[in-house]
């Protein structure tokens, strides 16, 4: 507790402006079906889509101090995520806290806790994944740490990991795997866009993977 | 487990589209306040009203292989319908078995589990009803069944009864009660518009309903 | 049990409509940071900001009929603001008695249980924040009680203290303190658009609020 | 709504015996996997394990008044099994009525709602596997139905379905396949007393099961 | 916040010792079906059954100052109660501050948030009814209030309200009312005696309290 | 996934040992308020009071394979610790695998997720703390991996880090720094024998902490 690390290391850019185009679904199946958070993480509002480095903060319940903290060390394309040391669902963060952080080119807000003023959010564009909105006010009278590793919403965070987060959730990529994740990201979305058009057309997909064998020797029986 | 019941039932078309023009509330009311699914169950968004004819998925927790077998027995005007056999989360269900659903005339997706890619889905006008949105991966290494009683988020569905669903949830009418609820339900609707005119010029339903009369009785007092 | 107050005082409407345009984040932390309702109560729709007087109603699990009593007791400006005596996530309130609300000047529902008919009541523009949608009817057959003093979602309510609500949740606000509140939520928000100036332009708050000394003194580090 | 069915079909007294000794995991497992009530359904005390024939109630929210229906209806070796019409923790029933029931000859009860009296429910060693302990009273107001087909807790139950329940939980056996399942559990139970014995000296499940060949196939590394 | 009130008005300790005896479940009929906390708050242990004089604490999240003044505030047969201001579940109190609050003559700790030491405070006899067993530890650095209104789990609570706490849950029974409620609550008592003794002797509550007539006249149907 | 690490570094079984004997709250103290397990993480009986070192199983949910595999790692002294890859409360652990594990010398199981056969796993004395009680059974269909980092209950924790788990759930030490934290553990604990005693005797926590004056800085004020 207490402490700030300043210099962290970040994914290319490009990786993760390509990890952010696959979405949280496709980057989760790239990786090994790992790396998402759990699934009462929720935007604020829907249609955002962003990828970023993770500026982690790890925060005493109820205290939102270390976010100022925090903003210090954004970078541009940075995604603030913060984990509380004990359970809470106050409202860490608002339309100040957004507007500084956007001014130095915060990407979005990943938060096991609550939020508040979305509708400001909602306007100045500000997208946000947060286990609750709750109004709750916090202090700023004890210390926690930036740039640290931690757990939020069951997810391992280090800093400088690369966040996607989109309308169907959040996923984690290791900085050491962005690249090859998203080669097999885009492996994957390449793929969809052939078995797509197929299934439109009507072929099934009982057919298209060959399922039909399989099951059979499982037992499945049409009555 | 694994089987595949290939014919079932269905209700009248007629009837079908009667009870999704209904709505799910004044439907429920119409069946003597039976047939909701359990309000966890929310739509991925807003607007959508439904009818349709169940067809039902039993599948293994975190395997969603018995959709692809579900989907070759879809026709048009169904709706499918899935309950795990254990309590999951996970997202059986993505914008390409929406697609295969769609080009086969399914008109949703019902489901006491996760989904995933409803970005997609609202853009391809594909409604679901479901637990939770979570991009985690599913398997394909088990059977299930198709079209065989489900128990799915608290009501009980038999294949071929009447889903209808809404911005309110979800209910079911049994296949053979259709014609009989619609019929209620349809005298319930026309009632109301002559009661909302009232209520919206002033009248209140302590006059309109002749309550007062049994509350002096029940013995409220006014103070 | 079993009682209805009629004559209960409000808040001076000039008040009540300045802490509404304040909201409820603000509102809360003007009073010191008490006053919200669980983080569990959802707005039907986004976008609403109200404010009004609690007409309280204490009504019995799965039973509206109370809520019949208390329209005819509300005055223009009103809050209908509704406890289940033991928790219930039973539909108590739709359209119809949206519509005679609405013709009596109310200006929206805040109820600790479920509310139906979720597409109409946003077509009407009448706004509620509510535990759940769910369409299960209730009956009319056992007293409650309107304008008593209730706890709903946690929050301790009497008959004509003030309600605010907006997408952050919903706050009360004891009729007593209004015009202080509303002072001092003034207040905050004069001071906000200032600050909001200084962090949009890049300045720190860290810098801006003297954040550095008391860090150093408790012990943060930079490393 | 409002049916009393008097005359229920039940299974044989020596079958429901065999079933409750085998335990409800055995006997899950020795149907398929099928029939567990939710997790959530909680033992009042550690250590009772009974089998009985099902007497189903549908009970309105917070109304137990179909519980006094229902202990008429009651012969020796039955267990009470109450659904709610819609969710409810509500204690539905204490001490009086389970001296009522017990002098019945009623085994116990399941209910998806709230108990109350837990301490002499537990001194005259009626067992209960309940939703909530809650003593919030209940009404007698409103109609529900006895020996009905219900959702409990998940689970469909047919009046007269085999009820088997322990400190694992409650499972449900469809009446006409009772003395198939317990066949199968006693199997099941046989099978088991050896693997534990062996297990105990120290032999792998590894090697006894025979799984090295089909983990190192799906591609098990060790490192 | 940030106030103690050291003297608050306790009622009669013979009605106090009186409505413990006649537990949670009959209190709270006795006052009209009210005053109970939530069902989740449960005791630590089973067995015990107390009944004192509530000193109420409002306490921050994570923030167990509080505790330490409101000890200094105990009188014998004095229970506390405390409520955080926002929703959190971190260990307040452990065998520590128990030792301290027996040491002065306090009954008992109602918490609206989490406890630990568990094991030690059972072999204390110091009996807990909580949100929560967690070990997290708190903090001592804001101020709270001691002997205010707060709301605890639901319910409102006045400090010197009495407490009655056992197997079945709490509830709180406002001072000024105490001796009316035992009254009442012992009437139920002395009724039940003679009302058990005749269930047992297989009397059916359907003909002790005269029912089937209201049921058949609402159209209960045997069939 | 699919991956077997056989040789992991383990603490010094003495340090491991007296961790236990300090318990989860002290040692979660010890190390700076961190370490902790969710509070949903609840012992099957009350009274035991383990360490030992981490044996991790990351396993997909509903299938319970690599428990099999995990045992045939364990050494005298080890506690299994499972973590499903998404949420789960199958029953992935019962009597047989208790016995195969107890066999060999394991001290008990964490596991975020389900337990079934409680009472045989009672009668052996083999501790469990689960998510939940759940009879639901569970297939061997797809690898996960033994001894790699895992995410349980929202703790980090490496294979050969120390688990302490007692009647206030469980925490974890990082292996490095176990003997750190056993020295902090063993200070307080010598320092809260005099705490207690004095307590015991009637000192007020005001007074032996000098509260006074910081809390009188703040501004609590005495009425």
């Amino acid at each position: 507790m207490g402490v700030v690390v300043q210099n962290i290391e970040r994914a290319d850019p490009a990786v993760i402006d390509g990890l952010a185009a696959c979405g949280v679904a496709t980057v989760h199946e790239a990786q090994g079906r790992t790396g998402l958070l759990a699934s009462y993480m929720r935007p604020i509002y829907r249609g955002a889509r962003i990828g970023g480095s993770a500026l982690t903060i790890s925060a005493p319940p109820g205290d939102n101090w270390m976010v100022h903290v925090a903003i210090e060390q954004l970078k541009a394309g940075d995604i603030l995520l913060l984990a509380p040391t004990s359970p809470c669902e106050d409202g860490y963060f608002g339309d100040l806290l957004a507007t500084s952080a956007q001014a130095r080119g915060c990407r979005g807000l990943i938060i096991d806790a609550g939020i508040r003023d979305v509708r400001d959010l909602t306007e100045m564009n500000f997208p946000v994944w947060s286990k609750a909105i709750f109004a709750q006010g916090t202090i700023k009278a004890s210390l926690g740490s930036v740039n640290v590793p931690v757990v939020c919403a069951g997810a391992f965070v280090n800093p400088g990991d690369v966040i996607v987060a989109d309308d169907d959730g959040v996923c984690v990529v290791p900085r050491a795997n962005a690249a090859k994740v998203l080669e097999a990201a885009q492996k994957r979305e390449a793929n969809e866009g052939d078995k797509r058009e197929k299934l439109a057309a009507g072929v099934l997909g009982m057919d298209m993977y060959g399922f039909r064998e399989p099951l059979a020797k499982l037992g499945l029986k049409y009555v």
